[in-house]
């Protein structure tokens, strides 16, 4: 199984893309930066962005979108380039039927530390670890799409479902299972509201 | 000159198309919503509301895409999804080829009544008089896509370069100027902190 990770961001967008295997070994594929420049107007921003991870989608022919989940009370200056950028990733894999899984940072870190407050170097570290990479995957900052590919592979298989499944678990799984639970609640109560 | 107005929205996205001949003169092509049902998938809703403004946009080839602007102080519940519906018309006009406006509801209002504060039926009056309707538009929300594309067609020739022909500017062009030029500043400032 192919999965693409995206984060988001209208100046910086990453990619990052592995193969989980049987036993959900996990391998490295790929990783890069979707640039836009800050000088193109927004609607030109958008367009660089969505034919950059078109041309990723079309190259890697994902099994699926992993994206970081955006929330209105992040970073005010960004908040609404970053949710643009992360519609485009959406309409870039529901153009070819790729499914997208969204999953909030919180995620991303437990599924790969078991924390959900790790600091960015302890992820970099992790993923390189995971990936059996001889050195952190670059540019930098694209490690965080690598993480929400690797989140999407290790999700317990129970995570959504809840319940029974959810004893075989070890703590960060279990941890990790209540927090995609918790954000799924919030998915419901959002939907509700129209959003 | 064709002017395809947008009311940005994910659960209804408002559509206005106009024509702005000679001496200002405005005539009325079209108004309608696109939706997208609360029940799919963010991905699938995105997908829906940009099919449905790609069809309108190649139906009535407008020379340039009139949206409404979207501030992250806006509705917190909402406030992503229509940055994500805006930003699926950015993407369908640039694709195209076709110029983006960037309008502010106190822009739009300034322009058609005077008045940055107007009332929604003061503004679904003023533009069922503008284009010489027999009834108000329907369905009644759209009213204000027509009016974005209203704006945009009555923007004072001097709005964005400021300056001398200000003088020549009645109260409202004025104030619409001031309003366009504050909103300029701010575009400058949200694109320098990499918005």
């Amino acid at each position: 199984m192919i999965i693409l990770g995206v984060d988001p961001g209208l100046t910086r967008c990453g990619v990052g893309v592995i193969e989980a295997g049987v036993h959900r070994r996990l391998s490295f594929i790929h990783v890069d930066v979707v640039r836009s420049s800050p000088d193109l107007s927004q609607d030109l921003r958008l367009l660089a962005i969505y034919n950059g991870l078109v041309e990723k989608i079309e190259r890697f022919a994902p099994d699926t979108v992993s994206i970081e989940r955006v929330f209105a009370q992040d970073n005010r200056n960004t908040v609404l380039g970053t949710a643009q950028a992360a519609g485009m990733a959406m309409l870039a894999a529901a153009q070819r039927g790729i499914p997208v899984a969204l999953h909030t940072p919180t995620e991303a870190k437990l599924a790969i530390t078991g924390n959900g407050h790790a600091q960015k170097v302890q992820i970099e570290r992790m993923v390189t670890r995971m990936l059996n990479l001889t050195k952190m995957p670059t540019p930098a900052d694209a490690a965080d799409a690598l993480a929400l590919a690797i989140c999407h592979a290790l999700r317990p298989a129970g995570a959504l479902q809840g319940g029974e499944r959810e004893q075989h678990l070890t703590t960060a799984q279990r941890q990790w299972a209540e927090a995609a639970q918790r954000s799924a609640h919030r998915r419901r109560i959002s939907a509700d509201r129209g959003m």
